[in-house]
C-alpha cells in the first residue's frame, strides 16, 4: 500500500480529518434562546461568579489543544506551522478516535519560545489539556516548563515524555521475560535530544541506574565542550563511570539498546558486545537503527521498533489518548512522575506473565481498552 | 420558558455545546499509516512546498476561531475569557447550524490589545476566518484594523459589522415600505459604541448622507471635548449642520431612529416630533429604547427590535454564518464594503416587493436558505 498517495487522497476527499459539531439542536425560536441570547447569559454568570463552573457549563474538561510551531515534524524538519496542520489534525484524530477526547490543532506562525508561551497561556481558558508537539529541542524544554508553571491545566510533550513512558512500558516487560531487575539493567541511550533525555529521565526513576547516552558524536560526558545546555543537564545525570568513546564503546557488555536517533547507526558488531539477552528498541523512523532479522542474528533476544510492520511497535497511540483521558478525569493541574510511572506499568501490565513472548512485550496500537486501563491508573495516580 | 434556567440545564447535561469528530476511521494498521505516519508526513510536504496547498489538504476553508477577551459579554460587561465562554461556543453552535462552517471558541486570558493581535495572528494557520466577538471599544476597532492587516484571511467582528448589515437590510426594506429614497432619508443613531459606529458607516455607503449619532451624553459634534479617538472619528463623518444637544434635539424631524444603546432611553413625546412614517429599529437587549407598542401609539409606521418575541427581529444569526460562508467559498482576504452591502440587499431581497409589510421587514431568523442567499451575492461581489 503506497502510504503517502492514500494519505493525500484522504487528506483531499475529506478536507483534513477533523471537524466540529453541534451537541444540541437550533431549530425553534426556543433553541435559539436558550443556547443563545438571553438564555446563554446565566452560565456566563455563574463561571464569572465561580470559576470552577467552566467545568459544569462547557467542554473544558474534554479539550485537548495538539499545540505545534512546526520546527521539527516527522523526519521532515522544521517545515513551519501550515505545513505541520496534517500531522496535528492527525494527532487529534487519535485523541478523538482513542479516547474520545475533543482535541483540535493549533498551528503556530511563530516560532519564538516567549511569544508560543504566551500564546498558548492565553488561549487556555476553553482547554482542559495541552499536548505539545513536534516542537525542536531544546526549545521544548523551556516552553513546556515555563508554559506549565503559569497554566493550571496539564501541558505534556508527547515527543519526550509519551515516547518516555511507552519505552518504559516495554523496558518493563522485556526486562521481565529476560528475568532481570530493572535496578541491576544497564542502558544506553543513542540520541540526546527531546526523547532521549526524557526517557533516560523516566528510566531512572524507574530504577535503572546505569545509564550511558550518546548523541551523533558519541558518548555525553561531563567535560564534552560541545553539548548545548539541555545536553549537558542530560550529562551530569548519566554516565556515572564518565566513560568517554563511540556508540560502540557505550554499548559493549550492556544489557538495554534505546535508539531514537537515525537510520543504521546499530551495527551487529555492536549488537554482538552487549550482553546476553541484549534487548534493542530502535525507534529511528522511518527506518531503524537495525533491522529486527539483523539486530536477531547477532544474538538480540527481545527487539522493538516504531514501525507496525514488525513486531513490538514502540508508539506513543498506545499512550497519550489514554494518559490525557486520565489526567482530565482527574482534573490533574499537571501530569506528575507518579502518573507517568503508573501509565508505564498499567500498560505492560495488559500482557499477563504467561502471555509475554518475545515478539509480544507491548500491546498492539488497536488493543480493545488500552487508553481506558492507562487512563484510570493514571487517574488514581493523581489523586494518590 | 425560564430560558435562564434552560440554558444552564443545556449547558450542564451537554459539557457545553461543540464536539470535534473525525471525519476518518482508524480501524487498522493501514488507516493509521494513512491518517497518521507514514502516510501523512506526504500533505505536510506539499504543503511545504506549495503554501496555497493548505486549502486542498485541510479544513482551512471551513475554519472558523470565534474570538473575544469577554471584555464586553452581552449586557454582562467585562466578564473576562473564561466566563465568556458559553458565548462564544453558542456562536460556533449558529456558525454550524445556519452554515455547515467549523467553528470553534477561541477565549482569551489576556485583554491586552498588543497581545491579542500577536496572539490571533499566530494562530491563524489552521484558519480560513475569525469572528471577533464580544470585545470592548474602542479597543475592538483598533484590534479588527491591525490584525486583517497582518493575516490574509477575513477578520470580522460581529458586534460592529454584522449588526451594521443586518440593520442596513432592515433599513432598505424599510425605506422602500415607506417609499422613501436612502438618499433623502434622515437618521440618528442612538449609542456611539462599535455597533453605533459601523451602523453609520454603512448607511453612509448605502447612500444615506444625513446622520446624526448621539452617545449617552447627547449629540456628537466635532467640539465636544470629552470623546475618546473613536468617537472623534465618528463625529467627524456625521452631523454636517453641527447640531449641538440631546437625543430629544437630534430625533425632531427625522424619517429613522436606530437604537443600539440602553433601555427606554425613546419616548414616545420623542417619536411624535419625527417625520410621519417614522422608522424605529430599538435594538437594546433585553429591553429596547422604546417598547414596539409604545411607539406604534406615538406614530411609528414600522418597528423592529433585536427580539424574537417581537415582529422585526434584527439579528445578526440572518448575516455571520452567511456572510462567513460565502467568504469562504470565495477565499477572500478580508471582507470589503462590497461584500457587505451585497449582503444586505441579498437578505432585504428575500422579501419580496409585494410581502413586504410593517411587521415583516426582515426575514426570520429560521427562514430556510437565508445564509446560502447572503452567501451567494457575498462569493459575487468579492470576485467583483
Amino acid at each position: 500500500m503506497d502510504y503517502y498517495k492514500e494519505s493525500l487522497k484522504m487528506h483531499e476527499e475529506n478536507k483534513g480529518k477533523m471537524a466540529v459539531v453541534s451537541k444540541v439542536k437550533v431549530g425553534t425560536k426556543d433553541d435559539l434562546s436558550t443556547a443563545y441570547t438571553p438564555g446563554v447569559a446565566e452560565p456566563c454568570r455563574k463561571i464569572h461568579q465561580n470559576p470552577e463552573d467552566v467545568y459544569k457549563y462547557t467542554n473544558k474538561s474534554n479539550v485537548v489543544a495538539v499545540v505545534s510551531d512546526g520546527s521539527a515534524v516527522l523526519g521532515l524538519g522544521n517545515i513551519g506551522g501550515a505545513a505541520s496542520i496534517p500531522v496535528m489534525d492527525g494527532k487529534s484524530l487519535l485523541f478523538k478516535e482513542f479516547a474520545g477526547i475533543d482535541a483540535f490543532p493549533v498551528c503556530l506562525e511563530t516560532q519564538d519560545v516567549d511569544e508560543i508561551v504566551n500564546i498558548v497561556k492565553n488561549i487556555a481558558p476553553t482547554l482542559g489539556g495541552i499536548n505539545l508537539e513536534d516542537i525542536s529541542a531544546p526549545r521544548c524544554f523551556e516552553i513546556e516548563e515555563r508554559l506549565q508553571a503559569q497554566v493550571d491545566i496539564p501541558v505534556f510533550h508527547d515527543d519526550q515524555h509519551g515516547t518516555a513512558v511507552v519505552v518504559s512500558a516495554a523496558v518493563i516487560n522485556a526486562a521481565k521475560l529476560t528475568c532481570r531487575s530493572l535496578k541491576e539493567m544497564t542502558a544506553v541511550i543513542n540520541g540526546a535530544g527531546a526523547a532521549g533525555t526524557a526517557i533516560a529521565k523516566m528510566l531512572m526513576n524507574l530504577g535503572i541506574k546505569d545509564i550511558i547516552a550518546c548523541d551523533s558524536k558519541g558518548i555525553l560526558t561531563r567535560n564534552r565542550g560541545d553539548l548545548n545546555e539541555a545536553k549537558r543537564r542530560l550529562a551530569a545525570i548519566t554516565n556515572e563511570g564518565q566513560v568517554s568513546g563511540s556508540l560502540g564503546d557505550a554499548i559493549r557488555g550492556r544489557d538495554l539498546f534505546i535508539g531514537v536517533s537515525a537510520a543504521r547507526v546499530l551495527t551487529q558488531d555492536m549488537v554482538r558486545t552487549m550482553n546476553k539477552d541484549a534487548i534493542i528498541f530502535a525507534m529511528a523512523n522511518p527506518e531503524p537503527e537495525i533491522l529486527p532479522d539483523l539486530a536477531r542474528e547477532a544474538g538480540a533476544a527481545v527487539i522493538g521498533t516504531g514501525r507496525s510492520d514488525f513486531p513490538n511497535q514502540i508508539n506513543n497511540v498506545l499512550i497519550f489518548p489514554g494518559l490525557f483521558k486520565g489526567a482530565l478525569a482527574a482534573r490533574a493541574k499537571r501530569i506528575t512522575e507518579e502518573m507517568k510511572t503508573a501509565a508505564a506499568f498499567a500498560l505492560a501490565g495488559i500482557i499477563k506473565d504467561d502471555e509475554l513472548r518475545a515478539d509480544y512485550i507491548i500491546p498492539s496500537a488497536f488493543y480493545p481498552g488500552a487508553a481506558d486501563i492507562v487512563a484510570a491508573a493514571v487517574e488514581k495516580a493523581w489523586h494518590q
